[in-house]
């Protein structure tokens, strides 16, 4: 199967999910505007790359999609409440999200602060099921793995650093590490969680955080070259808002040669990482160099 | 022991476990931002009934205190980061909390809101670390009562009622539905837990929740009438800030009268569902009392 049927079916299968999930949010007006909001952030299209890590990753140790796709489900869950908040006047004041207003927009501020708190907090909710993993000592890790990648020495630790006035003068590794946190946590959950799903032992799951490490630095050196150089129309959100912000990103520090020259380097890493699954990786593979290609 | 001995002595144990967990939040002044931002939101006084009432109801199944405390800190983490969120502008929009700026005053918006997000994370964190139970499939447990309990149809959904244009017009059972999970529900979760913990049977358990029910109830009549009747100063919040933004109580609804022997009977309840405890239960009868009596 291609990657893209791949992408395309395992981003149908979270949206199933994710759709039973916030089914029925309620029957008065003022019972349904947060599950309804909480839709509009979960179900508006994406990629759902970190979905695919998760399960391509946990496929390596012999687990079914079916067995890897409500962690899955959990860690878009955190993804669309990142963007939700991201979204935020206080935060970056974005308008517009996958070509739609976004959340705040469409529906109102405390709304969308709300709906990102109870995503955030479904996602612990799905882990913590029986449906998830049938052994609770594998639910109670993938809680903290998540909390992990997601808090306070995590993601929200990225976007604060992301926000600080300190940020204008980052060092391209202080860039290189707020990036490590702000996206590169919950693409490194989505690896290990595979793992842990597989029960994995400690060099496979070395080799899958390695990974990871590199794809991400790879996502995020491919996000500022479309940012820089992409289509607004097809990015479905506003693009130069870098520059226009004044944010130094590691491909202003670095230039767009020695950037694409350091961006195959890292589709190099991520692959030669995988080298101990052999065949059985190659979607992972294929991933990393489609993510760094990619023109949206 | 005395009832504001002990509270003062669950309070004290939170607040190490707090400080502790919340220490060294960076070198960098970017770093330490975030850090810096839960320690003010977590770390600034509060009276730590939640976490009195979990260590309480886990003490009538033979847990000790300190077994009970990571939980119980957990539990405190989810009410600080809603008192965060709750006082930003486009939700209560507050300026003072606890006799101190509110978190967004004192920093700013968007670290309140990655403050509020982090302690929200950190909860789930808490609660799946070895420490909190040995046994995983408590921790796993604790944390799909503590998710659904602060979630969509929980206290985030209390919220979004609450801030509802449909609020003005809400029934007296409209009212107390939607405080029934904007503040019942941690309520609910506290002794839920605590029973969880103790590894406590149904009828124990639907008497604990029977208790919470009641006990929530009553405080939320008791801070009605605060807000109506109390003192700024003692509360170390603004008062008449329900009548100001025209927000119907249940007090209004009641009138004072009616809302006072609604709140004695309530009393009543919260101690019968105590009966099959008996003198074990006396603490948590008290805090009932207290918590109805209490003027600040």
């Amino acid at each position: 199967m291609s990657l893209l049927a791949e992408l395309e079916r395992v981003a149908a299968a979270v949206e199933r999910r994710l759709d039973r999930l916030l089914a029925k949010p309620g029957e008065r007006p003022e019972d349904k505007r947060l599950g309804e909001a909480m839709r509009y952030a979960a179900l508006s299209g994406g990629k759902r790359l970190r979905p695919l890590l998760l399960v391509e990753s946990a496929r390596l140790f012999g687990v079914k999609d079916e067995e890897a796709l409500p962690a899955a489900t959990a860690l878009e869950c955190i993804h669309c409440y990142s963007l939700a908040h991201d979204d935020l006047p206080a935060m970056d004041d974005d308008a517009v999200r996958r070509s739609r207003p976004a959340l705040h927009i469409a529906f109102d501020e405390a709304t969308a602060i709300l709906a990102g708190d109870a995503l955030l907090t479904l996602a612990f909710e799905i882990l913590s099921e029986d449906g998830t993993h049938p052994d609770p000592a594998i639910r109670a890790e993938l809680v903290l793995l998540l909390a992990r990648a997601a808090g306070w020495r995590g993601m929200a630790q990225g976007q604060a650093l992301d926000l600080s006035p300190e940020r204008q003068s980052f060092t391209p590794s202080e860039i290189a590490a707020m990036q490590a946190l702000k996206t590169g946590a919950l693409f490194r959950f989505a690896c290990e969680a595979g793992a842990a799903l597989g029960r994995a032992g400690l060099p496979e799951r070395a080799a899958l955080i390695a990974y990871a490490s590199s794809f991400g630095q790879a996502f995020q050196l491919a996000d500022d070259l479309l940012d820089a150089e992409g289509d607004a129309a097809a990015l479905g959100k506003a693009v130069a808002k870098d520059a226009s912000r004044g944010k130094a990103t590691l491909l202003a520090r670095l230039g767009p040669d020695m950037a694409r020259q350091r961006l195959d380097e890292l589709v190099v890493e991520a692959e030669q990482a995988l080298a101990p699954f052999g065949p059985r990786a190659d979607v992972l593979k294929e991933l990393a160099r489609f993510t760094a290609a990619r023109r949206a």
